[in-house]
């Protein structure tokens, strides 16, 4: 009897996890449902495929949505994640499996028990990040403990970028996913983290100019800012008694110092409506957050109030934008400073149909093992196909779509609201991961603790 | 028959409003209750004097306080403002007019049509700031509007600081009032302006370095950061069309750069929880918002972090306030980073019981009159007499104190939720405060409209 699987939302990141499925639905026997509300642009090669259907599915339409879970074996919610609640539940009411690429809410949590009671799997954060990260992480810290070593530093970054043959901006940036996302980043609290067993706090502030540099074999030097969340892992790995922990976001060298730019101006700030935003130039955009001056220019009165040299390279940035630009308009009603700046940039940032996107992922382990101090970096950089094979649909895709056939096959049978930390689960995923052309490099370096300048201590 | 006021709270902010109470109480015929939770605080002079009595109040005990109120003409809350809704409703329900020195909260405006219908006098917003501004600015726009002018820019100033001859430290501040608004002072959102026209926003991280200066004739040099409200002042006063509208909080020049290097550092964010804070050294403290390194000093690093030159005299400040003493320690548990640093502060800049306050306040008013341009600037400073007869307690407490008595003795009379921008209300309390040395000195100065480096346009 064939297996049916429900997929919940067909929006940018379903691209290999829907290629995944009918590639493997005779071999696997899968049928395969995709329930979107606008399923008008799912690709016809979908549409058409004999192991797959598609239906006009609006979520928030009980009847529908229930009697859609009911008739599945399991359900991969790829909507936003405010909306898997409601999946969830009817999973639970239906006794179905649930897979999602999101990080596990309060409520969702709280479905543990009864998940376990009914021998039920509802396995989140199985994307890229969060998800890649786990698994890849967790394979070498088990790896490391079996041998009898004791973890010291565990740091981890990730970077949804642009690929190097697209890459031809001087921010070395291009928006490859939800640019909201990126223009709030780092909002909403101090980043917390740990190194060399002392606590460290960033402000929103400082957050971009507390960079770290980072070396990837082939593709050069990426630097990265603080997540808010690093200590979180501790618990999440087993890592309460490790000395550094530290996670953060990747971008290419230059690119936080030139943001920060917007950081101190404002024009991040998603709290307030600027009055009259509606065709307001860019300059005038601008202006709202420098001081008054009647003869002065809003270029020097910038350059002033950020204290920018004549020949920082920053200051191209802002031209390559086209910040001063008095006849270019904000088209927004009622925008925030960060909806403002989000136009401008998009602008500018948004990838063109021929380019390509990268996502790569740098972990870093510091541990003890016979007396001895070792540290391993692992690595792993996906290019994008094209524009809907973008390497973010892949590496968020991928896992969710393994995952998926793993619980069907029952190779992973644990149940519970669970995240990819066991080896149950990331042993066969990063095992097929590999096949598919996502795997880490892995370098011995030498461990030097905390310590990026390379400092004797 | 004698009048009865009952004053809810006797705390900081009360001396001059129970005395000033206390002095009429022959000549206008008052009987005062204070009603407070711990009243053994109050003075003998005031427990002992004829026409006072003091009650122990519990504002959470609901018989004891309609009880109570039900006995008054007029009620005095200078409780925590939080509180004043529960006795706004006794005094709706027992026919009472109240006077607080407090905002109007959103549930005490609801009452506004009741309070008319019973024909009682709210009156809210009469201290000092909020207050004294209200009332001084209001007099000279009406002054100005009489005369047929048209304003065309108001920006208006406060500082509680510390009185000159008391005035020894590097900072050149001390805390006169609460020192936690002083910490978290500026955070929760952008400030918002208007200069020339121009809507103007600052961000928190830019909020210090955005100062303005002004000189009060034989008090010296100033300065003054923007607050989060000034856009609320065009329809309170009726300012809509004017151009330029700024209000903002005074300290000594040097004191927001300084304060700067808190912000920057993380310091004053009272979103979170430090861990381990109870016992935790000065130094240990600001180690926390530094970077990692195993060599290099506390103190270096937060130079380079921060960018502070060799001879910059900011870093005397820091000195002084012991910052980088590894064995003072923080003895609260928990503290949020805020915290941490009040305490910190509090050990420099608490007033010493023979110590005095000082309050200033400044007000400029730019109109057009007759085809030209004028400016108006109007200050006020007024310097505390003791430790517990401050110039914050007189300045708020006596505009609180006359208004009770101008309501009871029917000069003030227009009934409703108000605050004192009306003639009938400010007009018979500047007269008295005049005689009781809180008075305004006027200056014509030249209109230059927003341009404060007299840049010609």
């Amino acid at each position: 009897m064939s297996r049916k699987i429900l997929v919940l939302g067909a929006g940018k990141s379903t691209s290999y996890l829907i290629d995944y499925f009918l590639d493997k639905s005779e071999s696997e026997n899968l049928k395969i449902t995709i329930g979107d509300l606008h399923p008008i642009t799912i690709p016809k090669s979908i549409q058409q495929h004999n192991n797959c259907s598609v239906i006009t599915l609006d979520i928030f339409n009980d009847i529908e949505r229930q009697s859609t879970i009911k008739k599945s074996d399991i359900v991969v919610s790829m909507l936003p994640a405010r909306f898997h609640i409601k999946v969830a539940e009817d999973c639970l009411a239906f006794k179905k499996h649930l897979v999602t690429a999101s990080y596990v809410s309060e409520d969702i949590k709280k479905l543990d028990k009864e998940a376990k009671d009914k021998n039920l799997i509802f396995m989140n954060e199985i994307g890229l990040d969060p998800g890649l990260d786990h698994m890849s992480a967790m394979e070498v810290i088990d790896r490391i403990r079996e041998k009898g070593g004791k973890m010291l530093l565990f740091e981890s970054f990730t970077g949804g970028l642009v690929a190097p043959e697209s890459d031809d901006n001087l921010w070395n940036y291009k928006f490859t996913w939800n640019p909201r996302n990126v223009v709030v980043a780092g909002q909403g609290g101090a980043a917390k983290f740990i190194q060399e067993g002392t606590y460290k706090y960033i402000p929103y502030q400082k957050l971009f100019r507390r960079t770290e540099f980072l070396d990837i074999e082939g593709y050069g030097k990426f630097e990265a800012y603080a997540n808010r969340d690093s200590l979180w892992y501790r618990e999440a790995y087993g890592l309460e008694s490790v000395l550094t922990l530290y996670r953060g976001t990747m971008r290419r060298v230059g690119f936080s110092k030139a943001w920060n730019m917007f950081v101190q101006l404002g024009m991040t700030d998603d709290s307030y409506t600027i009055e009259n935003s509606e065709g307001m130039s860019y300059r005038e955009f601008v202006n709202l957050f420098l001081p008054y001056s009647p003869t002065d220019s809003v270029e020097l009165k910038l350059r002033h109030y950020l204290k920018i040299d004549q020949d920082d390279s920053v200051w191209g940035k802002l031209l390559e934008l086209d910040l001063f630009n008095s006849n270019k308009l904000l088209s927004l009603k009622n925008a925030t400073p960060a909806q403002g700046l989000q136009q401008i940039l998009e602008a500018s940032w948004t990838l063109k149909t021929n380019e390509k996107d990268m996502i790569v992922m740098y972990h870093k382990f510091g541990y003890e093992l016979g007396g001895e101090k070792k540290q391993l970096d692992a690595n792993m950089v996906v290019i994008g196909e094209t524009k809907t094979h973008t390497a973010m649909a892949k590496t968020v895709g991928l896992p969710v779509a393994i995952a998926t056939i793993q619980i069907l096959n029952k190779k992973i049978i644990t149940p519970g609201v669970q995240i990819p930390i066991s080896k149950e689960v990331y042993e066969p995923i990063l095992k097929e991961l590999r096949t598919l052309g996502i795997n880490f490099k892995e370098y011995r370096v030498p461990y030097l603790g905390y310590n990026p300048d390379s400092v004797a201590s």
